[in-house]
Parts: structure tokens; C-alpha cells; sequence
């Protein structure tokens, strides 16, 4: 099946527009963060489906929203999936051993609280 | 002058009701941010006077309030100013080396975008 959504070009911040403040956003919120941190452990996308979030529909492709806006993930249409994958060359690149830092940090923290993914 | 202003305690999380989705968001915004900078530039604590930023001082209030309530910053009364210390303890406790590596972002921001401190 081919559909327009199928070709459909998602809007993605380019490296030099990333700004560290949409990046922290991004990441304050706990579902993002538990979207970041499943990505983060996969060398390869993940599609939106796999996600199960305790939130309704619209507000996961809220979250989705924000860390792509904010230069997070990129997402891309593959058939009818919407695939996710982290931009950590960007990120790397921009802010060297951020992104590192905030995954140990919020490992650190779901295994203190015990909530981890 | 002793009025009760000077004597009063302001409210301030524990180490351990920390929360790194707190902490992200306080760091999101840039006039927080440029506050989190300049105290990490000195050994010890800068009065809420010290800081001109290019807010109403309602909104400045807002920002510090935001800085002590995730523990970002600890907040006392000395005389009738209000100083203010980072909590670098507490957090590289909590989160070794995130905090080293925000600022060292927001550094690099600075320096790419040209509106350091």
C-alpha cells in the first residue's frame, strides 16, 4: 500500500540548529526520557509501535514530536512504520559526553527508584 | 534591620528527592542557565542582586525559585540579601559528571552562538 504518509518528509532541526536548551526540554520529561533510553540501547530504529507508554496515543506522538524538534531522534517514514532512531552523531558532535552523561544519570536514577524501562 | 525575612528558611529538597527530570528542566532555559554559569565560576555564593538578566524581577524570582525547588541550588537568607551556592555535592553525588558536562555544553554553545555570559 502506498499512501501519502508513506513519502511524507518529517521536519528535523539540521546539527548547527540543535540548541542545548530544546535538548534538555526534550529530556525532562520521564516518558521522553524512557523513549531515549530504549533507543540508546539499540544500535539500529525502533518504530513508534514498539513503544508502550502509559499515555494516550496523541501524547506519545507528542513526545515523539518534541525530541525530533529537538534535534533528539530522527524519525522517518519506512512503509507504513514510523521508525526512531537517536541522533548521536549530532549530539555527540555538538555537546561531546552529554548524552552519555544524562542515559548514565537516568540510569543511575531508575535504579535507585527502581522505575527503570 | 531584623525583619523576619532574614530569618527565613526556604525550602529546599533532600539530596535524595532530587529528580533528573527536575534538574533537566531548570537547565532548559537559557536565562537559568546563564545563572547555573556564572555560579559555577565561583567558589562560593552570589547574591540574587548580583544577577542583571533581561527579565521583569518577578520572572527573575520565578527562575531562582525553579533553580532551588529541583536542587540545583541552595538558597539562604545572609543579612537582607538572598545568596545563592550551586549544589555540586549533592548533584555529582547523585549524577557524577552530568553536571560538568552541561555546563561544558553550554559552554560550547556560548562560543558557537557568541552569547556567553
Amino acid at each position: 500500500m502506498t499512501t501519502v504518509t508513506n513519502t511524507r518528509e518529517l521536519a528535523h532541526p539540521e546539527r548547527d540548529e540543535i540548541r542545548l536548551e530544546g535538548i534538555l526540554h526534550a529530556l525532562s520529561d520521564p516518558m521522553r526520557m524512557r523513549v531515549v533510553r530504549a533507543l540508546a540501547t539499540t544500535e539500529g530504529e525502533l518504530s513508534c509501535s514498539y513503544f508502550v507508554l502509559p499515555v494516550t496515543k496523541s501524547t506519545t506522538t507528542h513526545h515523539f514530536r518534541v525530541l525530533r524538534e529537538s534535534g533528539v531522534i530522527r524519525q522517518v517514514y519506512r512503509g507504513t512504520a514510523k521508525m526512531n532512531g537517536l541522533r548521536r552523531d549530532d549530539l555527540d558532535a555538538l555537546f561531546p559526553g552529554l548524552l552519555d552523561s544524562v542515559l548514565d544519570a537516568a540510569g543511575r536514577q531508575a535504579g535507585r527508584l527502581g522505575d527503570g524501562v
